[in-house]
């Protein structure tokens, strides 16, 4: 039987334990399992931002554009690292929407052939009304599921399932794609920060994902596109952006793109939402992605275990390799217990329509959090049994 | 002739001189004649931000979603007190390039039988790349002129052109365009915080504009989109983002969007930066844009005046209401002299091909700045008169 001494015990062992420390947190008694919908703050964000108001933006005005014109390359170049990625093949930019919108179009008018972009119906809303918008704007037929491919433009997945954590094999389904002529274009939101994933290996060409999830960038932080490089020169971009241009400066007439990542940069950035994403990034590189990656494994494992001790169903995968960084507790009732966690300082997501998703990031969730958050669900959900193991009872 | 001296009583007696100690300035010499491009950093900003990484991110979390979730539509609001429209006309959202795109695209969609896309060769580049761009998406033709608007679908316009700084006629050519069955858009980019622009009485639909020249929000703060209100529910935008749908947190399976300003919304917007645009726009409401516009008005009626005496050439109009916020002086060397200028701490702007951008920020730039800018381009242009008059030389 599990005991909250047990997730002591975890939490003493834990080699990334420390790394808690970089982060401002003023309630330690808050059991926050919610990173995996907005990371905490780090405390060299907080100096970075300082800085870049103060020094850059205050004190160097228009001249500190010669410091932030290449940013979103250069932490782009950084968060690269983090997912497999070459130098030169990742920017930080717009949001998630924005970034899947243009990279699915280029892969439509990759493929005009084709008049199908599949997608599963239980990805990411945002993902969902993407395609079906483009879908409508370019005469296409939306299919809601991968089985065949032959006649697919655009295959859209997201690396990590949003609701049940399932991780979808990367390199066999790109692969798969890939034979049947079809683009696959995953979106790594779940995944960037907390899996070690390796685009290069997996053969992907594109890729979007957002980074105020386990890349602790902060509420927003600009999100990120992944062109492989022998795809640059021939993508298709649809929004013609400024910042894209070769020459930006000498404001030409006609539109020629970088014949680089660059191309799919649009209008100017925010330097505060970069600067802060920036840190979060770096904030991972230090710690160690592949530490990161076992501390989800190990972190969602123990959730796991504990949900089945105290009969919490779950859909989330148990072969450790075989999900992400959150574990999904299904109930009939889950927005409500939600809302009672939150006023028993026990912050979660819920998901409809049954999933109280539990948040596990590596480099802020304690195992004691998971158990305390866990336990007072199951007293929430079982009140007459649950009241030796809630938070507060003083048993532990 | 103009000396020093009245440059100096022109401070004196500016009303709105005592705005510019609201914002960080840490080198009261700086000739700072930029603010078109990039507005000074207000000292409530970094109070600002500082609360909402303390308070908001480290403290509220996930929770502070609640507070965030319509702070786009939020400043939208407070914007539109400066530029004429109604509450639940603007939202304030990802880059001037991303909105331009949605809005242009969505009246071309508007306008199906047409196949034209007005808009002018010397616009600023990113309004003309996106037109190019959509032009050749969609198969449009796009025409350099706008003498004929029967067969055009949307005019492109900019109120202030980015060069010469020269108004346009919002409300005379709105109406020329709508009486020709076209849709007229404007980007509001060199006007918007200025001018006192007046959306509603010039029968406008559809504008955008950025806010980080004269609004003060930052590097690369997000823009603006407008829609008037009876556009709002046919509006057929093309990226269909999570956050313009009708009950987002229900993550339904069918794109529904919001019956209202919200339809244009994309992605989780960056919390950071529209904070920080917030407050920009609050000290320009504080200070009033009638205040504004009229400093606007003397500070480059000065500078013109002065471009007279020292035979420095200028395309910018000389009636007061038929120019922006700066001057735009002409010299084949323009580009040289930009950069000797900096060297002499006086930044302005170069703009392709032969301008020196001389930005009359109304709440943070001061008569002398003019004076001294200008004398010491005149001194860089005829080193041999210009000994008298050249910052440093102590004749002041």
């Amino acid at each position: 039987m599990l005991t909250r001494e047990h997730a002591v015990a975890l939490d003493a062992a834990d080699p990334l334990a420390h790394w808690r420390d970089e982060f401002v947190i003023s309630d330690q008694a808050l059991v926050y399992l919610d990173g995996s919908s907005l990371g905490m703050m780090p405390r060299r964000t907080v100096a970075r931002l300082q800085h870049v108001m103060q020094e850059e933006w205050a004190n160097g005005l228009i001249r500190s554009w010669v410091h932030w014109l290449d940013l979103s390359q250069r932490v782009g170049d950084r968060l690269a690292t983090l997912i497999g990625a070459r130098p030169g093949e990742v920017v930080v930019h717009d949001s998630t929407t924005i970034n899947l919108y243009q990279l699915v179009d280029a892969a439509c008018a990759l493929r005009p052939d084709r008049r199908v972009i599949a997608i599963d119906p239980a990805d990411f809303p945002t993902d969902r009304y993407v395609v079906d918008g483009i879908a409508s704007a370019r005469g296409l037929q939306v299919r809601d599921d991968f089985d065949r491919l032959d006649d697919v433009a655009v295959m859209v997945r997201s690396v990590v399932d949003y609701r049940t954590a399932a991780v979808t094999d990367v390199a066999g389904e790109t692969a798969r794609a890939e034979a049947a002529g079809a683009i696959a274009l995953w979106d790594l939101s779940h995944a960037a920060g907390v899996l070690a994933i390796d685009l290069t290996a997996a053969g992907v060409q594109l890729a979007v994902g957002c980074t105020y999830k386990y890349l602790n960038g902060g509420p927003g932080s600009p999100a990120f596109s992944f062109v492989a490089g022998d795809l640059q020169l021939t993508l298709p971009q649809p929004i013609w952006g400024w910042f894209a241009q070769t020459d930006q400066f000498e404001m030409g007439g006609t539109f020629a793109p970088q014949p680089d990542i660059r191309r799919v940069l649009l209008g100017t950035p925010s330097i505060l939402a970069l600067a802060a994403a920036e840190e979060g990034i770096a904030i991972a590189i230090d710690a160690g992605i592949d530490s990161i990656e076992s501390k989800a494994r190990a972190i969602t494992g123990f959730a796991l275990e504990l949900c089945d001790e105290l009969g919490l169903a779950s859909s989330t995968p148990r072969h450790p390799a075989g999900r992400g960084g959150h574990v999904a507790v299904q109930h009939p009732s889950a927005r409500r217990l939600v809302d009672e966690l939150a006023e028993r300082n026990v912050i979660a997501d819920f998901r409809t329509p049954d999933i109280v998703r539990v948040g596990c990031s590596p480099l802020t969730t304690r195992f004691t959090d998971v158990f305390d958050g866990l336990t007072a669900l199951h007293a929430l959900v079982h009140p007459s049994k649950g009241c030796s193991t809630s938070p507060g009872s003083g048993v532990w």
